[in-house]
């Protein structure tokens, strides 16, 4: 440990010094950004509340949206798992409150609701939320082949689908219509997708008519 | 028709050159908004396009934010019921089936995307999305009652969620991950929150246990 924590001038090695830079020019930029939104995010405060230098944070991340977009693929390569509770409903019910405590556990300080309105503001924040997304969801498909594999759901189910159905209600309330989530609104989005998959909604060769 | 069309100076009477100086004042709104966004979107171009002197618009409108609210309230008041089609699918499948269009016909220009996109730069535009929602939102619950009515959903049927849970997927795709939609897209989302409804997903003394 106390070798890569001091590493020789000029290199990079990972869980060492660079990477601690990194994460913590990560952490300013999502505090900046959750308590002034992206049109008030500077490099200049980025460097200000890392302690990082302004010049190095321009040579190495390019400006804001070099910052925003770093900071998410920082979290894509943290290695998120989906849930896995030995059922579908418990996994459909655990991904909608990740969702949930996401946007209102305080301990995230509305970074993820920052991210999203940045995505209006910026296209290369946009690109990374939604590679960032995509990269969740196609993760989270596990839950939905598991659950055929234990013969819960129809073989020739989509799993796409039905990740979205069990987290689009948060999101159409928290971004587009502003209405306030609980734990109520987070089950019945849950309980709906997997009402909706076992009734074969979302199986592949179901082509509405 | 002749009459209300030429009205007395100094005059203002529904339907005639006050209106349609509005109505005019409300596509230029749009189309501007539409085509360059709400950053570029000024005073300045919305009198270009509509043919307004710019300092009618405003003394009338105060200025963009005016523009937009005006132009949604415009909406709300002419009028839109939901759909009526004998059946609770049916209904649910239109309702989807409205937002695929708002969002994807060409005859709309992409006002809707705009829209929704200027409620991430402007408070004022996103409380009017809101109450525009919400409006539509409160209209579409007939949806509901009639079905309840109808014996196709259980009596105690909460009509907000349904209403909510056939549409959100639609915006979840356009604003969030970005991808699109289509008519698969909005009749799974309608079949969805048809089945959940049907089996008891969306009643009120449903509370996940």
């Amino acid at each position: 440990v106390s070798r890569t924590d001091q590493p020789t001038p000029g290199t990079v090695r990972p869980g060492g010094r660079t990477a601690r830079v990194r994460a913590a020019v990560r952490d300013a930029t999502l505090a900046e950004l959750a308590e002034h939104g992206y049109p008030e995010l500077t490099v200049e405060r980025v460097a200000a509340r890392s302690g990082v230098h302004r010049t190095t944070l321009y040579r190495r991340w390019g400006g804001v949206d070099g910052l925003l977009v770093d900071a998410l693929d920082l979290a894509v390569e943290d290695g998120w798992h989906p849930p896995d509770t030995g059922s579908l409903e418990g996994d459909l019910r655990e991904l909608a409150d990740e969702v949930l405590r996401a946007f209102t556990d305080s301990r995230h300080g509305g970074a993820p609701a920052a991210f999203v309105s940045a995505s209006f503001h910026s296209e290369p924040a946009a690109r990374a939320l939604r590679a960032f997304l995509v990269g969740r969801h196609d993760r989270a498909a596990t839950i939905v082949v598991r659950a055929v594999d234990r013969g819960e759901l129809p073989p020739d189910t989509d799993p796409g689908p039905v990740v979205r159905a069990t987290v689009a209600p948060l999101y159409y309330r928290l971004f587009i219509t502003g209405e306030p989530i609980d734990e109520t609104v987070a089950e019945q989005a849950a309980l709906a997708a997997l009402t909706a998959a076992r009734a074969g909604v979302f199986s592949r060769a179901h082509r509405p008519s």
